[in-house]
């Protein structure tokens, strides 16, 4: 995840585009959202096949979440840098990870793949089925759009702040799997948010399955509150706790 | 972890409190404490939007604290120590590893940061739920003060024994993720605890739901306990198993 | 896992046959598939003796397989590779990783490991219970032969795809146990695919079991998909992404 | 775990009992085992107190064990090399890693502090709860002592081979945290085996509960399966798998 992501970059980067690395890295973030999707909404569905009862079970929930994003990660990380997110990609852009042109790309392809993603998941599974997997407010338990606001805001922002944590190049205290520990963070915000809003925090995930399946109740919700959260996680922790700023200040 | 925390450090460190860097560790402690009560508690409360049976899932509460404290250990270990917790402020205190005057600051936006939490998780989730996350005695199974102590001060002592170990700078033999490995104790020691006493081992996190909710049945003991607990624990590793004594003394 | 495997070895291997490493490293895929198919099928079998509901509890299946995967790589790996699994060996054959005589003694003694192993499950819970353990398409929710191709196709061609990244000398970015991340992306395949077929995704592990059970519905499946979807997902990962593919192109 | 353990040591080490530091190793393996019997006692009981069904989650059994074994590792590793298992200290010894004295004073020690974990345990809990951490054949689903024995050696032995794997001084492809990874192979282990003998594979651990709570039923099994099992496992790693071994035959 870190080799990939240089500071203050190119704020256009128009010259990308003759690369072929950069058509490289808009495959593999289609393929990887594509993939997370489909492993992601899968996890969700219930096993009726195999359980006899419908319930869902939160720990292998989450343990998909974690290892799908893992895996990820470790598979592709060194090409794109695995954002599979446009709450991630703004926020690489506005904290000058990658340039503009760049930016827009991914969040084009990450829409592509979440929408490929979300209709391969429906062959499978079928309408009915395939439906369960949309991000929703949960209303029957008081989730109205500002808590929904607040709740995938908050995730968002942790989730961010967790990136720019792991992409800080001059930490040094990071052992182990990177990947791993991003798992990790998804597990948690899952678990934290899956009961109030189906836990989005990507708006290429929530896009794809709610165009399949119709449901645009509070959709917006699910695009502007990762989008602003990301980016002020991301601001919070470049700005204040980052190793550089926290050595050029220790002793301030 | 390890970084940040150094032996023998002054005893009041009156001096720090005119840096910068003192009150980003204070922010931090805060916002850390914050995130690890709304994250902590929300994963205890029934997901009684999305699954039929209300019961708790041990599995994805102690995979949720996991992942939690791994999460903030990994982001912000090396600006505070991401110590989140008033028993780990006073052990590292006791053993000569931060000073007096940070030992209270940290005690205080720690407790701040619960109560903020407990607030915000009570808004998101209604009084009824929030009231759930509190840490309380489970009479009904024959817990008393007596029993509570004890596996709180168990737990505590534990916690604080894997804590020094971990940021024992002399050891050679801790690979892979410190972050995750303080999350993976955190794990076995809340499901050892939770049916007893709610798993406390920290006492910011019992006082805001026990603030916010009002319920001070035993609470002497999720104070008491930890503290004395984590001085011990981490006073028993110093002075027998820590690699420094271990190397001196080990042809004695 | 990575020292074992080399670029571009010899295309038949003739000559191994006559050293003793050879058969080293045929022991140990025989003895790792026996172990892997015992623990696999015995965690996904109900545990009617301690559980008063004899339903399936994915998160433990997930775990088991994830760890059994991970235990295995990491005792064994560096004598044979650990594939434990035809499709493995032959996606390594077809992208020049082990030469052809290899190739075919691994998938023999593969399969004849799985088949014991299948005995000695069947041996140890009964005939009854070790006939559950069998990977079948699940008709009843609509799972035909070309959703189930499709299915068994794409959990193997990421599964390799995965492989190959682990297996990537270039790669600098991978930090931690790949025995366990390859337990992980284990975890999240067999979670994905487990309510559809059964997640087979190895020749062996469903081979065996069909042997001693006797159920050959659509068994084809279980052979044609792994290996042909192992094959491409390695391909893939080599032509397109492979780091020694991205240093050279990445200014193209 | 590795530093600790030596190749060839002395058969007797008489002299050892003259050092401080072997009643430090003493003290530690003494700690470990209380502290290992008391969490993996208490995750095996039902959490009759906040869950309305009072079944096990074997998912949360395996967690705590893999991370109950996984701190202690991580803790005191480098003084006794965290046996905490008179199967793994008779193999240890059998394959000339420790010496006689320490072998003979490490079982004693841990019968002990296995005795006092489930004391305390059956403290906390109660006789009648306390009681249902032994490990017992589960003759009900037709596990006599025959089937019993078989699963109890399966399991030593391969927690041994894995052992030996983990401290060999010649492997370079191990990454990550080693004492997450012992924990994961218990993890595998435990939920292989616990609904047939309940998963002992660790005399200290099926002796401590046997004493306070009187049932014998088959205790020899519990001795005699582990304590086989694990010598012949570490010695199969030893004679055939061994980095060492491995590099001086690889061309013969």
């Amino acid at each position: 995840l870190g080799k990939t992501i240089k500071n203050n970059v190119d704020l256009i980067g128009w010259h990308e585009v003759s690369h072929v690395h950069f058509y490289r890295q808009l495959l593999v973030e289609f393929f990887g959202t594509l993939c997370l999707v489909v492993m992601g909404c899968n996890c969700i569905t219930p096993y009726s096949s195999i359980q006899t009862d419908a319930g869902l079970d939160m720990s292998s929930i989450i343990m998909a979440w974690c290892f799908a994003v893992a895996s990820l990660v470790w598979t592709i990380g060194h090409v794109s840098g695995c954002f599979l997110n446009p709450a991630i990609s703004v926020a690489m852009f506005a904290n000058r990870r990658i340039p503009f042109v760049r930016c827009v790309a991914y969040i084009l392809v990450q829409v592509a793949g979440a929408i490929c993603g979300s209709c391969f998941h429906t062959y499978l599974r079928g309408q009915a089925i395939g439906s369960t997997c949309q991000t929703l407010l949960h209303r029957s338990i008081g989730v109205d759009e500002t808590k929904g606001f607040i709740v995938e805001f908050s995730i968002s922002f942790f989730l961010l702040f967790f990136v720019f944590a792991t992409i800080d190049h001059h930490r040094e205290d990071h052992g182990g799997s990177h990947a791993f520990m991003v798992g990790g963070v998804i597990a948690v915000l899952v678990n934290f948010a899956a009961e109030m809003t189906g836990a989005g925090m990507n708006p290429a995930r929530s896009f794809g399955p709610a165009l399949i399946h119709g449901n645009w109740d509070a959709h917006w919700v699910y695009w502007l509150a990762p989008i602003t959260g990301g980016c002020l996680g991301g601001l919070f922790y470049d700005v204040v706790f980052s190793e550089r700023v926290v050595s050029w200040t220790r002793f301030l």
